[in-house]
């Protein structure tokens, strides 16, 4: 049994839907991030860096999104969430994952965590300015040069795809124009049918 | 064989030394920001991103630290740059080069890259001032709470210590005091004493 923590509307939701997908043995318990549960001691007990996700497992705790998924994926083989036997391959899914993780999350984080990186409000407001452009730079890439399609990866469903749809979800908030975006668009509402997210997001939500 | 693309003084460098302790059969070739040559439409075929590294193969091509470090890892199993056959102890070393990928690395790149937030000179400037502290948070988290000694993940030597290196050889010019980071500190000494790391900055800088 292995317990996820999450909170709402973060991209703890892209390992949420994959242990779904998986069909893994978990419980999912919430961090209330309006009530800075995060910074509370016994979640830093947890995951000292204060963020989610946070996945305790009976060898330890793991953190980090992609780490995350790709160890759900090596996991439970028999899902079939990544290619396991193929470096390369394997190594793609990686590279489509840390983009979203190290320039698309980052890129939406001046939105609403500009105090991690600049304390004058002038330059906080500065940041969010920027954001509709380099969140929506980053989903032209991914639509022009990065999605392969139906999936992310082509035609087989991969840890990809909950990761994208997980930051798909916030792109009107972030003022990218999704009429820009078909493929995105389309694989976003394809993956908002699927009965693994539609559970993981009631979850979340509930 | 395989082509590595690279820039001096960037993370770079630690795919470049896992290549070498690997002993992979590759070429390295320089990307010059100084002529901002990662933006030429030649290298924009190569890493549509227009950043480094980029690892070329007979399957493709690879980008993202971390994706890379674990494919040098899984393409040269005989190596034992990481824990191949044990998803959890696989999801720790990923978790580990996620940390300095989204967070550490992305803290320091509001020193010199923080165009990329902000448009306005003030809001960049403000971000520049912030920089030891949040680069300096990390490394104290890692001295305190990540680094399990002799190497980043305790007796084994894997993919976790290149990119920590590399990222410690830029803490002064960070702000950061190494004083306060002893671990840090003798452990980018003892990296500094391996062949395969002299080999890869002696062509990086050469």
């Amino acid at each position: 049994m292995m317990t996820l923590y999450y909170a709402a509307h973060t991209c703890a939701l892209a390992s949420h839907i994959a242990l779904e997908e998986a069909g893994a043995d978990y419980t999912a318990v919430r961090i209330d991030f309006a009530r800075n549960q995060q910074r509370d001691p016994a979640y830093l007990a947890v995951n000292p860096k204060g963020r989610v996700p946070a996945l305790v497992t009976d060898r330890g705790i793991l953190t980090e999104s992609p780490a995350l998924l790709a160890f759900i994926a090596q996991s439970y083989p028999l899902a079939g969430l990544a290619p396991l036997d193929d470096p390369f391959a394997f190594a793609q899914v990686q590279a489509f994952n840390l983009y979203l993780c190290a320039t698309l999350h980052v890129a939406h984080s001046h939105r609403m965590r500009g105090n991690r990186w600049a304390d004058d409000p002038v330059a906080i407001a500065a940041m969010q300015r920027k954001v509709p452009q380099s969140v929506g730079a980053c989903f032209n890439l991914i639509e022009h040069d990065m999605f392969k399609g139906p999936w992310v990866m082509g035609d087989a469903y991969t840890i990809c795809d909950p990761y994208l749809f997980t930051f798909a979800q916030w792109m009107e908030a972030d003022g990218v124009d999704p009429a820009r975006l078909p493929q995105v668009i389309d694989h976003r509402r394809r993956m908002s049918e699927r009965p693994s997210v539609q559970k993981a997001i009631a979850v979340e939500l509930g």
